[in-house]
């Protein structure tokens, strides 16, 4: 039978993604936990060297299956309890009562979560970055390009087309910054046994520790009860949703951009693809609506983070089976989402016919707002400007004028713009303002965030 | 590879619910919508009576695989036009032109969803209504049982301990209610083509979805745009979600009951069963909290439902991918919830023992409020006897003596209560007021509720 | 100093829903729930009746006010000692023992939140109805206009105008349905005392509960802790928030219809009324962008809800400081988006002729569906029909040609289809399918549901 | 009339978080972003010195009044043009063309919300840091107290007392950090105009964003639309919340151990205040409670916060109607939450006597963890080592005798253990293990953290 979630159903999800949350890799962590744990212990002394490296080789052998563990689960019903036995049926019978020495079955599940964690955003973080450097690219592409810019669903003014991209793109630098940070609170190593006190190991389980997550590339526990605190969480979830609502801005920027009315850009349409059955040469900007869609759903998860935060005492259970799903959840749905977003960017259609038709279709009325500035230069009062604007564009208005045209039709301007002036205001390309210095700055400075990833 | 996400690896999920979601079912209902609409067609005269009679039968015949639609799919790259495509092949030439006549491919979506949550209902409804009934039984098995009641987690007062199992039953029952109510809003078959305008067949589109409706066990939708508006979804769900937290607010109530400290409760043991590894007599509430956990993630979908509803015009795609996750899960993890929670309650191991001493681990302080009441019924104005009450309180707590002993060794009582009335006042069977009362109240109205299902 | 938040700043609410809110009013609810429990008492012999008449009748008298409780207060540091003391102070020495007799403070509170609720949803439930009466009027209005139905923000079909409202006056009206069906499991009186064992009055507890409920205009609780259980309030607000969600729904189809390249509906705009300083003729929705803000808030409310439903045991506190925020703040922002988009809709300014000029921007592929369909009704196979209306489609498209000049120019088509054929394909009043029927349908019965509250 | 939330009716806040909420301090927030711009512009010869010092001067002088622009408002029916005008009253008639030269209403709008959080954090931040050093202060105190460690609200193990401390202390510390951390992505100054082009003043619009926000303290924007990016109020709500997610984690804890059964900690009880009606010594943690109850209330606004995110092209108004609560709301709730718990913390009563028995309640089961590893490290097998641990831990249970007097009565312990070898398992502040260190370590880690705020 199929899977019926799409993500075991193959629907969503990428493979290397998909990869770190397979059983044998959860399985292949949590080995290389115990090996750390115990060359770790081999080291300050704790056990003898040569278990130490007897458990730790077993541990690393690539030769222990999930499947193997299954088995043995199905008799101890207890999964840590089968893996320790996995583990113990590749060692000596001296080395065997020193496996899992210290540990608790926590210790596993936390530290190989921070090992998923670490390895999701190795796959995440440099498309983040790529992202922000496509945007970045298109933004300075784009940088020239006068288009309306639209305040409340409604004609405002005039921006340049690339500070769209730019916006987008100093927004994914921003996750990358984030990334960079949340990581030491995030990857977190733990190996201090039931109830965070060490154990058995006693004050020497600090410096286990601490050797561990040097081994595992992950930041050691400072405190904790039986399991890491779960604001982290929390943080990891925030920021991947975090990501993933930029990536639904700009998904529901480019379906009002394609909507019909509109049309100044549109997701790629293969040769030969099928279009909508109603209206051939439609084109339904799905996969911008599928990131929408998504993108709910993970910050959905977001919420339900908070609440596995207060445990009672050293823990409780409470967290555990929500777990299972929201880590993978988010983190497979946001590198998807990553995906389709990169494919639709790149390949995006920008329709710059119809970018400049849209600038006209208020008929020139996008301007009043520098005729305005061009009358309080010459020494009108604003007031008594913006009443003239306002006039006259209401009655071009009704009279389905071009704004321009009465405005060079009425002495309130004309006694104080000559006709080139006026010509000069109704030139779009005047009013790009900062935007193509701010489109180079940002470039700039995505570039230096995110250079190491590309 | 095992599936990630814990619903597709087996670890969550009943087998006759886990079905309703499979893409065989999907792929049955969907045939089955097209079938009824054929027939219903045919019954007014719109198609052939003939024709309505092959392709309902082809529809119902069980012989198309999700298979074979997968294969069809795969050259068209459309999931309805295959569906459609593989019907196709088990009719004949003539019946072909009027398959899926005057439907759009969302009047499959929405409606097999209908019908999947139709079927859902009619597993969790029987489940619900059969958990009230054993917790109303319960609460009759304890009605005369005598238990601490506790305020802010502090002693408060005396209730039978029968009262919780009634407080869970009637709220169990209200589901049932609920669940009656919303079926005719959420249970809807929509036929009513792209843009729900009857499409193709006019003004009698509505006596065929009329017809269908009657055949798919649904109710047929009154007006919608080309989906059925999705405020109904957010009802589902918000129901669904509402159950896990009658069942939360139980795991919680049993989690806390089973602490060490109390000890009231305790989820069943099996005989031979590993304790934990630490303390061999210990035997965590791990079901309970697995309910907590689950419920947590069931609610997070409510709010991610409610951002939904408002799609634009007459709708846009950024529902579609999170409802491939929501309507099963929620539908699969309430339904194992119950599953859950009914073998907990019904197996719970109550301490009696347990219960009965902790009445007295505040040495009768509890028993403060109705020697309070005493003395006000002899007379004594409400603050002069609460003044005397809390004295003695306070002065038997210092010296860790029997509350009942103070007091009868104190005039300001003793001069009002005889020695036969105080030993009354400490008798906790006498105060459990309206108790039993309540509890055979609620008992009889559950019963009433429920009893069709069971 | 003015107040912060914009419920007390004046910003949002109605002064009768505010009313409701208010400090004064949440202790006359108080005091009547003493008259009614102490009046019941009475005429079941529990006190005297000269004495149950006397507390209630101070209790009503309209004479204690929340100035004199709060005076009380400062002494005693506990709000309902207070009440009762300001109650006793009108009363006589012989009534005083009796007031407040085997009820607990949260009797009061639970009790007189069940009063708001009861009041708020007296002042929202005929504004629902209202605006779904509006809406259907308004879709009977606009029933026989052709408009562009638009999925994924695509031009898709032809519908009615008059069908969006006919969606939302059905939603509305569903919203009526929800609120009675909702009332007798929310409206609760609860004077069970401490710990809902009806404490002190024993068996008649609940006799006198029933007594009071009936004066007060609530449903008696079956069976309670100390407090009425939470999942209650969870459907109230769960309610509230899904009429907030219905009217941001149209809010944001008002808001994309209104867009400046659309530009089929309007907020009203007051004559003189100060325009954009930007583009003089812009007009901006705000009116349906607040709506939408608010909405978001009220919606985030009911996971906040839920996390109230599991307190501990027979009741802990962490439900109470957030509840004052909660209930106060949907009532009165539900009311207020009410009384908002009552206004907006009953003053909408629809621009017919932009609806028809909508039609035709791109020039008749709007009316493809119907070409095919006429084509397959010809006898054509779907599949070839639709390979040339697509292929005519994409030709006219490239050339910037007329859709049905195209189609008359095209063997294809012409060899099956007589010119005044295609001209009434491509006449949109053809194409309104069981629009106009739905619309009357809806608005039956919406008037049916409605009419007991205009 | 009082107000009706709990903020402006006096319940939550402190006095110095509200004053920046107030009306005339956003006013006064407001006219030093005016003023700080002209004086910037004027600095670069945009408009000349006199004019940008004397509406500096002007705007910083004090004098102008919420009121009056109350009163201007009135006419205008627009906030910002009424501010502008305020302070064009209190300037020459040369300087007033230059007042808000170039801005656009909401650059004032996002510039002053940074402002407000720029001083929130100030004020929150220190008490954040203050906390984390009476926590790390009270772990110290209590590192050598050996206590029960809990599991699923089972006994599991022992801890330090301290160790509960350590791990609060350190996740306070680290929202130092965190804070430290987004300030310059929050903080943001916004001066771009109407569409984020730097608007009139062109490419010099970004010298003049930079100079404002120096003086402002806060940093210039990036690249905008007309609004600051949301995702940075997203963040700044999530920060808070997670602040109020641990300080709730605190208060579950401390609610958990003022349990009647538990007793290890309580709320400090004023002398004199008085009880619970019901139990008289009862003492109810309804400060904690508190906490637990606000802080579902911030979090939900997490949510919220995330759908502002997405608005539609260069701004949409549906982010504003909520802002007006949200960011008041979870800056003085958190704010006040701090407050709260800080002085439950430092006055926090814990009870040694009860610490030490709770240890005992098993019979000494507790220790059995310990038993079995001293016989494991005897060279019994660990197998064989449990089943005896649990056969005699069980034996003891049924028997009510002391676990640590079945060992010695057991042969499979005696032959292996001493007397004394028992008698030291069976000492509980053996099982500390590394938590003194632990301790210790966090104790300098966060000092180290909080050094500079205290």
């Amino acid at each position: 039978m199929l899977a019926i979630l799409p993500i075991d159903n193959g629907r969503y999800g990428t493979k290397e993604m998909m990869e770190i949350f397979s059983e044998q890799k959860k399985v292949d962590y949590q080995l290389e936990i115990e090996g750390a744990a115990a060359i770790s212990q081999s080291e300050i002394g704790m056990i003898s060297k040569t278990i130490g490296k007897e458990i730790h080789r077993a541990a690393m052998s690539g030769k222990i299956t999930a499947k193997r563990i299954k088995q043995l689960e199905a008799k101890s019903d207890h999964d840590t309890a089968a893996l320790v036995e996995s583990l113990s049926e590749k060692c000596s019978k001296n080395a065997r009562p020193w496996i899992h020495y210290g540990l608790t079955s926590n210790d596993l599940v936390d530290t190989s979560n921070s090992m998923q964690m670490r390895d999701a955003l190795q796959i995440i973080e440099p498309k983040v970055a790529k992202m922000a450097s496509i945007l970045a690219k298109k933004s300075i592409k784009y940088s020239k390009i006068p288009a309306v810019g639209r305040t409340h669903g409604q004609h405002a003014s005039i921006i340049s087309f690339g500070l769209k991209f730019a916006n987008w793109a100093a927004e994914m630098a921003k996750h990358v910054e984030r990334i960079e940070e949340i990581k030491k609170r995030i990857l977190i190593c733990k190996t201090l046994g039931v109830v965070g006190t060490g154990s058995l190991m006693g004050a020497k389980s600090l410096e286990v520790q601490r050797r561990a997550a040097k081994r595992l590339k992950l930041f050691p526990a400072e405190v904790t009860t039986q399991v890491v605190p779960r604001e982290r969480y929390a943080e990891y979830v925030f920021e991947l949703a975090l990501i993933g609502a930029t990536l639904e801005k700009i998904a529901i920027e480019i379906r009002n951009l394609q909507r019909t009315e509109i049309g100044e850009v549109a997701e790629q349409f293969k040769k030969g693809q099928m279009g909508s059955s109603a209206v051939p040469v439609k084109r339904n900007p799905i996969k911008s609506e599928r990131v929408s869609s998504l993108s709910k759903l993970v910050r959905s998860q977001v919420a339900l983070s908070f609440e596995n935060i207060p445990l009672w005492h050293e823990r409780d259970l409470s967290n555990s089976a929500n777990e299972r799903f929201v880590i993978p959840t988010v983190s497979i749905l946001v590198d998807e989402m990553l995906e389709t977003m990169t494919r639709i960017v790149s390949n995006l259609m920008v329709n710059e016919k119809r970018i400049v038709d849209n600038l006209y279709i208020t008929k020139g009325q996008i301007f009043a707002e520098f005729v305005l500035e061009a009358l309080i230069k010459k020494g009108i009062p604003r007031f008594v400007a913006y009443r003239d604007v306002q006039r006259v564009a209401f009655e071009a208005n009704d009279k389905g004028m071009l704004y321009k045209d009465a405005i060079k039709n009425d002495k309130a301007f004309t006694s104080k713009l000559t006709n080139n002036e006026i010509d000069s205001i109704f030139s779009p390309e005047k009013h790009l303002g900062a935007s193509p210095k701010i489109i180079s700055n940002v470039e700039k400075s995505v570039h230096k965030t995110v250079k190491k990833f590309i």
